[in-house]
């Protein structure tokens, strides 16, 4: 890997990751989920904050956020996952936020049905989008602008407007006082600090959907928009690390390897696993299905035949035919690399 | 800057820093607050789990969870930085988690005020210092260890055994279900997920003690330990940021520029400011006093002369005496590298 410069490094510092001992936990506890921000975490006043919907709908609304608790509430745990996770390890390195692999988490989250108040403004026939806004404002590509993502109105059916995270208002860094929450799908579709909802008669044509989050086979190619998480298996590493280099060891006799899988295209099917860093593969148990957005849990006892080198992975596989490869395709943004995990450890006598 | 490594970024993926638009809060809320983790976050089983005080004492304790609890509580609110912050400004740059200048946050603690459960122990004549043992377990310089620090009985006075961050019980990050607090010392005293305290005869050389944390002008050199925090003040970093670079843009006209300050070894005494990279200097307003462990607000009302290029700078000072350099002295292991804060600013039309 060539170097990480400054400009990774101050992402990296105040971006972070979830620790991969974390996958032990089936909701991911505040300050261990993974978090992105582009810009900065914008500073928001409850009682003055409203959300407006408008554009192409028959009846706008405004709404302040007590309104939006009277309403009737729905939950739902959901998996995240930043689409630019495993871009750190494509060669040659997109430069951006440089994620390894622990760029995901699962919450509990509690708000309004956005279908609901799609409904109460009663859309126009010519509405084919709806374009999200948040507070948070910083530049990109010379382009001042807000945070702003689209979903075409086909896509919205699961989508939840959240103020609570976990059992407690959103914490600043989460999108408080609201955030969207489109599940199975990548993390930058979950607008946070939500200000604004309009439906359009055009696709959305801003920053972040035509020039960001496009998978691009090379710098000529237009390339196709981000949407749901490819499938990708995660363990947590056994053993104890080295701190430095997080190198691990354990002791030689029975091992349980677990983790956790997920995928936005469906329900996970299968995940297997390796401990000659992919040469062969044994199918590991799944856990009980937690709900369709939430990640899948595993595990699989491994015997290690002697003491020596190993390079243990896993690798999931879904309902619809999708399968966590080895190697994925390079791209030029350094998106959706769902390659599978590698994790060398040291089996002392 | 050279490259950082793919060492370094594993740590940097899973440890962070405070973002600095959370100078704006006088607590930093769960999740914002700096973490740095040696080795993994532990799993707890809070009922199995008790902690021991034994060694030289003249009445060893096993206590509970329960038991902490039923205790006479104590509060303080404390401000927290790793020894390490500012590693990565260093040149050449001291191997490690590469911090720029983010490593810092407050929180307020609960728990049980340490000389309480030292005087019902009763520590032996001969007792000099304080042993720590962490559940956390790891490899480092070929040792396999427990997270262990020491601390003289006479620097002990302040100290909390915390249950409690923010009013809810301890994230497991920050040491589920019991860490020590010791206000105005670097992060690495304060062991998280404790699970012992020993009163020793002699000085404790263990590795974190002997090895890691000390001051050392090079390789021969066999330095003095880290202790208390050197002052530095941090300025909330105005106007909005580029994504990938974090320049800063913002508008002509005035600016209120706000930050805090800390030290461990006395109160704030001052906070000066400069827009031109540290040539002249500007008094700022100290804001009110929050205790004295908790960091200093301060303020001061920028109008910079016309559009352009700045180099917002703040210095701090203790009532001790230590100012906070430009330009910090390089040691190797990278530690309490205090040098003064750069923001590059654009002042536009």
């Amino acid at each position: 890997m060539s170097g990480i410069s400054l400009e990774e490094l101050q992402l990296a510092t105040r971006n972070h990751g979830m620790p991969l001992e974390a996958l032990r936990y089936d909701v991911t506890p505040v300050g261990l989920h993974y978090l992105l921000i582009h810009y900065d975490i914008p500073a928001v006043d409850p009682d003055a904050w409203t959300l407006t919907i408008g554009g192409r709908v028959a009846s706008p609304l405004r709404l302040t956020l007590d309104g939006l608790r009277a309403r009737p509430a729905v939950e739902l745990t959901a998996t995240m996952e930043c689409a630019g996770n495993g871009r750190a390890r494509l060669d040659p390195r997109p430069v951006s936020q440089p994620w390894l692999n622990e760029a995901v988490g699962t919450a509990r989250w509690r708000g309004v049905a956005l279908a609901d108040l799609l409904a109460e403004a009663s859309p126009l026939d010519d509405a084919v989008e709806i374009v999200f806004t948040g507070l948070d404002r910083g530049v990109e590509k010379e382009l001042e602008q807000e945070f702003q993502r689209s979903l075409a109105l086909a896509d919205a059916a699961d989508a939840v407007l959240a103020y609570e995270m976990n059992g407690a208002p959103l914490a600043p860094q989460h999108g408080f006082p609201l955030r969207l929450v489109v599940p199975g799908w990548y993390g930058m579709t979950n607008v946070k600090w939500l200000r604004a909802i309009e439906l359009v008669d055009r696709p959305f044509d801003g920053f972040q959907q035509a020039a960001a989050y496009r998978f691009r086979v090379d710098e000529d190619d237009e390339g196709t928009p981000l949407t749901r998480m490819a499938p990708r298996a995660l363990m947590l590493p056994p053993g104890i690390p080295e701190f430095f280099t997080r190198a691990r060891t354990l002791r030689h006799g029975e091992v349980e390897l677990t983790g956790r899988a997920w995928s936005g295209h469906a329900p996970i099917a299968g995940v297997e696993v390796s401990a000659d860093g992919g040469l062969a593969w044994s199918e590991a148990d799944l856990g009980d299905d937690a709900g369709r957005w939430a990640w899948r849990s595993w595990r699989h006892t491994w015997h290690p035949r002697a003491p020596g080198e190993y390079v243990l992975c896993a690798r999931a596989r879904d309902e619809a035919g999708n399968v966590q490869p080895v190697d994925a395709a390079w791209n030029v943004g350094g998106y959706s690399n769902n390659s599978v995990q590698r994790i060398p450890v040291t089996v002392t006598e």
